[in-house]
Formats: C-alpha cells, sequence, structure tokens
C-alpha cells in the first residue's frame, strides 16, 4: 500500500496576486447541537486557518454564540435562519457534534440533495449508520462525498465491532468505499483513505497525542478548506482529501516536535498549526 | 499614478506628553445584524490597536455580546440604546455586518445627516448602491466621506459588472468619485485610493493572503481610527485615509514576511500588527 | 514522613501508538452554580492538558455559557439535560463551584452510588461536612473516592478550627481517612496525600504563589485526568492523586521560575503549565 | 514637591511560604452597567495580576456574561444577587462602567456605610459630584477612601472646567482631599496623589500611550489589589495607593520599552504588565 504522497500538489493552492476571498472558497458547517457547539467551532478554526475564503456555521443548537470571540471572522447563524442556496457554499461539512436528531437527520438529507462537494462526519455517519434510506441518496450523489469515520463510526456503518473493524483496516476501507461510492478517510494509527477511483493510501505522520476529544472536528475543517481552495486552484477533492489528512497528522507532529503533548495536545493547537504546512508545501 | 506615499504625516500623531484620550479620538462603528456580529467587532480591534482613544460598537443585532471578552476596552451597545449625540463621536464607521433591513437604511440616512467624518463599509455600500436617494443625502454631506468597496461593491455601485471595474480600475475609481463626491478606495490587488480633490494613488504594499473574510472589516476600522486621531492632531481625511489604505497592506506584508500565511493568515491579526507600523512611522 | 516520590510512575502514562481517546479517559466535572461557573471550567482546562480524552462538564447554573470560547473541545451542559449513566464517565469530579443547594446535595448522593472514581471537592466537601448520611453514602463505596480539602474545609469535616487543622496537620489527615475511609489530600503548605492504606505522604514542591482563586480547582482537574488515564494504563487511583498533587506544584514552581508570578500567578497558567511536565515524566 | 518613591515598600508584599489565599485580600469590584460591563472586568482582571487573592465582581448590568472566559479565576455575579456582607471583602472599588442610575447611588450611599477600605472611580465619582448628601458620608468613613478622578470628574467635583483643574492641578488636588477627607488620585500626565495626611506626590513615570479607554479601570483594579493584599501585609491605604499609580504607570512605560504602543497600547495589556513589577519589587 503507498503511504500518501501529495505533498508538492499543495503548490496549486498558492495564491495568486490578483485574487479574491472568492477564489479560496466558502465552507458551510453544519453541526453543533445543545451541549456540542464546540465541534463545529473547531472544524470552522481549522478552516480558517487552513486557508478558506470565508467560513460560515449552521448551528442546530439555539443557544450556540453569536461569535466566536477569538475568532470574529467566522459567520455564526442559527441553521433555520439561513437559506443554503443563498449561502452558496463551494463545501459543505456536515456532523461535528450535530446529534442525531429528526432535524440532524432532515438537514443530513437536504446537503445530500445538493451538488456541492460534502464532508461528512461524525454524528452524520452515525445517522447515516441508521437508515439505509440516506445511503441511497448518498450513493447517488454527483458531487464528491468524502466520509470520514474512526473506527467506531466504521464498524455501525459496516454493522461490525470496532475490533473487527481494526482487525483488517485495508478491507474494512474498502467495504466502506464500496458502500457508499465515496471517498472514505478511516482515521486512527496510519489513518488510511481510499475512493471508488483509489486504491487505499496510508497516512505515515501521526502520534497518538491525537486521541484527545475534537482531533476529527479538525480533521474535518482542514478538508473542507482544501477542498473549497481547490475548486477555483485545480485540486480536486481526492488529492485535497489526502493532502488534509497528512496535514493534519503532521501539524500534530509538528507540535510534538515542538515540546507540545503529546499528552494534553489540544485539538485547537493542531488546527493553528496545519497553517505553517500549509504554506510551507505551498510555496515550495 | 503615483503610489501612496504619506507615511512621514504620520509623525502628526505621536503622542504629546500632556494628551488625554479624547485628543486620539472617539470611534462609534454602527453594524453587525443578526449572524454577523463579528465584523465591527473586527473593525473595533483593528480601531483600538491602530490608537483610537475610545471605542463603541452599535450592533443592530438583539444578540450580540455585551462584551468582547479579548478587547473590554470597547463598549459594545445595541444601537437602540444609544443616541449618537450623546456619544459624540469624532468618527462613525457604517456597515461592517450591517445587513440591508430597513433599520440599517434608517441607520444610514441618519448618520449622512450628521456633521461627522464617516467610513461607509460593505452593506452601506450596498444600501447606498440600491437607493439612489441615499446618494443625494452622501454628496451633500458637509464632513467628509470616505467608501470602501471592494470590486463588487463599486460594481453595484455603478452598475457594472465584477469584471467591467476590475477592467479599468482607474476610470472605476474616477466614476466612483464622481458619483459620491466622496473618497474613495477601490480595494482589491493594488486598492487605489482618490477624492474629488486627488488624481487615484496606488497602494504598492500587500499580498494575496489578505483574500479572507474580516480584511475589509479591519480596513475599516483602520481608516477610523487615523480619522479619529487626525482631527486634533492635523491629519485630515484624505491623508488619514490613504495612510490607513497603506498600513493596513503593510501589516499584511509584515505578518508573511514573519511566517504568517499569506494561506490562512487571519484578518485579527492583521488589526493587531498594524501597531507596530503606525508606531514606527509616527516615532521616525 | 516520606516526601511523594512517585514521578517514575509517570511512564504508564505514555501515549502508545496505537490508542484513541477512548483509552486516556472520560472526565465528568459536576459544578458552576449561578456565580460560579468558572470554577469547573478550569477544572476542565486542567484536565485536557492534563491528558483527559473527553472533559464534559456539567453545570448547575442555568445561565452557564454553551462553550468556552478558548478551549472548545470540552462538552459544556446543563447539568438537568444529561443522564450520567450515558457519558459513561471513567472519572467523576465534583464540587468546583457547586454551591450547596439541595440540588447540589442530590448530585452528590447520586455520584456516590456510581461505581466509577470520585474526586470530592470545594462544595461537595462542604455538603459532606453538614450531613453525616453522606459520609455514610461515602464509606460504604466500592470505587475510589478522594477528597480534596483544604484546611477551612478540613476544619469543617472534622468540627475543628483551621488553626487546629494547620497545628497538626498529620493528624488532620489521618483523622480525615478514618472518617471518610477514602484518599484524602489535605491542601497548604506542603500539601499531605494519604489513604486507608497508605501513611501521608508529603508534597515537596509549591510555592505561595498559588494561594490564589481557581488553584483548588485546577488540582481537581489534574487529579482527574490522571485517574481517568489510569483505568487503562495501570496508575491506580491513589498513584494518579499523589502525582496530580506534585505535579501541580511542580507546574506553579516551573512558572515561578520562568518569571511569572508569585504574586498575580492565576490557576490558568498552573494548568497550562502541568502539560509539559507530564510530559517530561511520561517519557523518561 | 517628592515623587512618588515608595517601591521599598512593595516588600511587605512578598509571599510568605505558609499562607493562603484569604492572606491576599478578597477584591469587590462594584460596575457595569448595561453597555459597560467591560469597565469592571479590565479592574478584575488587574487586581488579579497585581496579586489578589480572590476577585469577585458584582454588575450592574443584567445582561452580563456568567464568565470572563480568558479568566475564569473571577467569579461573576448580578450586584442584586449578592450581600456584600456574606462576600466580606478586604476592600471594595466601585465605579467602573456603573452609570450614574439611581440603583447605582444606592449602591455608593450603602458602600460608604460599610467598614472596609473603598476605591472610588469613574461614574461613582460622577454620583459623589452631583450629590453633595454623599460627599457628607463619604466624609464621615471610618474606613479609608480613595479617589481617582481624571481631570474632567475632578472639575466636576470642584465645579471648575476641566482647563481649570489643569492649570493648576496641586490647587486641585488638595482642594479635592479638603472636601472628600480621602486620599486622591488626580490622573493625567504626572499623576498626582494626596491625602489629609500626605501633601501632594507626583508619579514621574508613565506615557501618552496611556491615554486609552480603559486604562483608568485597570488603575483601579492595581489599587484595590495592593489595598487588598496590605490588609495582613502591613502595607496601608495610602502606601498602597501611591505604589499602584506608580507601577500602573511603570507597566505601561514598561511595555513602550518592549515596541508596544504608545500608539494603540491597550489596557489589558498594561493589567497583565503590573505583574512582573509587583514581584520584582517584591522580591529585590
Amino acid at each position: 500500500m503507498n503511504a500518501i504522497n501529495a505533498l508538492p500538489l499543495l503548490g496549486r493552492l498558492k495564491r495568486k496576486p490578483d485574487s479574491h476571498k472568492g477564489d479560496y472558497g466558502k465552507v458551510l458547517i453544519i453541526g453543533g447541537a445543545a451541549g456540542m457547539v464546540g465541534a463545529p467551532l473547531l472544524s470552522g478554526q481549522a478552516a480558517l486557518h487552513s486557508g478558506a475564503g470565508w467560513v460560515v456555521i449552521a448551528f442546530l443548537s439555539t443557544n450556540a454564540p453569536a461569535v466566536m470571540q477569538a475568532q470574529p471572522e467566522m459567520m455564526l447563524r442559527h441553521v433555520e435562519t439561513i437559506d443554503f442556496g443563498d449561502i452558496n457554499p463551494d463545501v459543505i461539512a456536515i456532523g461535528p457534534g450535530m446529534g442525531t436528531s429528526e432535524q440532524a437527520k432532515a438537514l443530513l438529507a437536504q446537503v445530500f440533495l445538493m451538488d456541492v462537494p460534502l464532508v461528512i462526519d461524525a454524528d452524520a455517519l452515525n445517522l447515516l449508520a441508521a437508515d439505509y434510506a440516506l445511503i441511497g441518496l448518498l450513493q447517488k450523489r454527483k458531487a464528491p462525498s468524502v466520509l470520514t469515520p474512526h473506527p467506531g463510526e466504521a464498524g455501525r456503518l459496516l454493522q461490525l465491532s470496532n475490533q473487527a473493524i481494526q482487525a483488517d483496516r485495508i478491507a474494512s476501507i474498502n467495504a466502506l468505499v464500496k458502500m457508499t461510492k465515496a471517498i472514505c478517510v478511516l482515521k486512527g494509527s496510519g489513518s488510511l483513505v481510499a475512493s471508488p477511483e483509489h486504491a487505499p493510501e496510508i497516512c505515515s505522520a501521526g502520534n497518538p497525542g491525537m486521541a484527545t476529544a475534537g482531533m476529527g472536528d479538525v480533521l474535518t475543517g482542514v478538508i473542507a478548506a482544501l477542498i473549497g481552495q481547490g475548486v477555483r486552484n485545480s485540486l480536486n477533492v481526492w488529492d485535497a482529501t489526502r493532502l488534509a489528512v497528512l496535514l493534519h497528522a503532521m501539524a500534530a507532529d509538528s507540535l510534538v516536535n515542538k515540546g507540545i503533548g503529546p499528552i494534553g495536545l489540544t485539538a485547537l493547537e493542531v488546527a493553528y498549526e496545519v497553517r505553517q504546512l500549509v504554506n510551507h508545501y505551498a510555496e515550495n
């Protein structure tokens, strides 16, 4: 199996002098039900620091903050106050902290019908695992979809135990791809990425400091940001996804090399650290 | 066309020993409708770090925070709880995140009638583009006005496409000045600034890392702060505006030179970075 | 009396390559009544930076924030919206900012009946001191309990004056252990730790900069995090507790050595500083 | 006139090994009406970083945050939910952002009757200037009082113009002391401090970067913190006040020497910077 080895492609995201924020993508993140509003904020901060031109967060909770005070650049909205068509996103990430309510399920079905790249994470994966009709909608999508299960979520999708997933991770991701017709990331030590068109590749970076809350939310934001930048900069969704998986793990490694963690490493720190790596490889 | 070359004028903002905060201007920022409260906060943080003596933010949203926790120095109010006359600002910035509601429109008309320098940005420009009566009010103002459209907003004002604006930026800014009788900034790569009394000048600093959410809000805050400081320190609105445009772009360049961005550069970082440049040129 | 000398045991918390956040414990913190919501947030930030896999805070206040903006990784909930069984924590810390309401008392009784390690601090200790029935429940617990009184709280438990506690701290902690059948920490200059199975040990680190608000909340978070990590990594509750006491004091010393405090040292800084010590000893 | 030259007295605040937070004072700050909740937060952050053992903020606004997220160590309460006697503060600071409502006036009268040192700032001074009965209460206080007017507030107290105050600052502070029987600080370039027992002294530190919003709120917090620490550490209120005035100005100078400001210097930065100076002089 090949290791992800796509860093030179980041050169395509090198900023062009006469460009504007629209050239780098509008990222819409849907999630954050009551008690879990931090998750999409982490995704958003990761997206912003990974280069997204715009970040809009649509919360399910009616009790979410009106502004992320450390990051006022993000637009925070309640999901029912916005029209996704008006937002006109270049990419949607759905799932972080979303819960599995009927409202969440309806939102997932709604975005499945939109002709925009999707990143499907966390509770969106749990909803999918619980309803074959949703998998049917997913399979029929024309725009690219990316799923980012950890082994527990993969197990629910495949109706296998966590242990069974881990016992043969390659078989598992292949089964996920077959089931979903989507790009799949199987997270864990040595994250895998595969698609209907691409055999599994393995992420050779990363460390166990990543075993902490919110780390998946950050990955979702990085993937969305790279997809969003790719739309007008010739980076396709497959490459954006595998690059994001690699950069996210490399950022965690970079922090550990600087003496931060691995114990107590926080997801937000990884969200910030990705930026220097994206720039390094985009310029070189 | 000349490049903006006004840095020596910043010496006029050098702090005098026996001065107080009233000498450096009270900045009132009006904006922040529901879902967009971050925008005027960015303007405010930029104004404060650029040297404004006081910053008051008047939100249209009823759901805005009572305090910016990272910046408790700013006074945050709901727009309906304040009397602009009581605030007695030295400069008003209107538009960031304001939306285009009837309330927003009424506020814009109200400040047009005030004898105080204005910075008109974002949704205030969209309102202006949609109502010739407002342009009439603007033209009749005695106190200086500054408009800061990006090409999309300029296009709406001039009823041209974004592409047409970009195809001849000099003609575009000249048309804006003619239409508005105001100081105009046409943002973009190589921002232009012009006024009824001054031919266009070009900003030779800046980089495409500035193509990110909130960057315009920050510029608005810097302009307002320099205007506010100028009132009692012999810096006129034209000079304050072109200096702010230059400093804002130089701050973004300074960050990139330090290895921050350009990809993932955030507007708030630019707001903070302006400070060292203002001080450098004020003292030298 | 021996000094706490358990640092080599931290090697057991060294992260294993193929691990996930569940391996490092889910910490549930219960506290934060109206006007005191900061206390459990400090505990949570300490827990997260000490390596907890997950941190969930259950507030008693109905007015607590929905997200800790500087730390979106923590899940913040109102206590009545969650089922402790669904959360399924590896360790519960109860007391920081909890108040002594009937609701608080009922929650304390509820967690006493749960088969999960407990850290009992602050107002939870005051409730205990005021109700022998609660002490009876505590004594009957099968899962380990840790109490962390300062001299004032110890005095209330033992019905002695603060002065009497301080006059013979060893006798005091022995009496606390006898009364509670639990692991006890007697905070103060030279914190003591003892248990029914272990004679008192003294913490030889620490400085009077720790005499500031919130410092106890941070200790509670560190203890909980080490207990949580210990569950699947062979570190028992006694060792986790005495290590946490030592690391917390060493972190305060480390900050003073860096020129931070002792006057004006803040508890949150100690919460962050613990991380580098945990990692240093886990790796060496 | 002598310059304030009391730095060696800070040695009295050197932390004793066997001390606890009660030894360093509980500071209660009353203020923060609607739209001005940031002011007492600045005072509180200054107090905490200057060494206060505890900081409690009592807001007049019903819309204040439940926690200062960057500083969860502070207890934030609505003023009507607390009993000042239960809080039992060692010092009260009243006025920052308090407004001049009837509620504010009643609170001021209430604390005038308490046997605890007071720091009276901002709107509390404006209330005092508007009501001779309050001045009568102030004069009769047994516990020490400290007033911290800027020239505008001093002018309102003395029924003189700002210009008249500035024309003879020494006469002005002497008149304030005579009127109030209190320790008075006349802020401005070369702040003066005087009391019924002490001739005016001048602060020789400071710079015009201090001419910015919130700087007075920070001074109030530093004064309160030093008074609070002084109660059990032999530093009287006069010495605490003049030391605080000097440290606050020195902190602003220290920042400018580090290249921060003077233009755009923020009050919060000064609040943080005081800490290193307090420690330096306490230890040396």
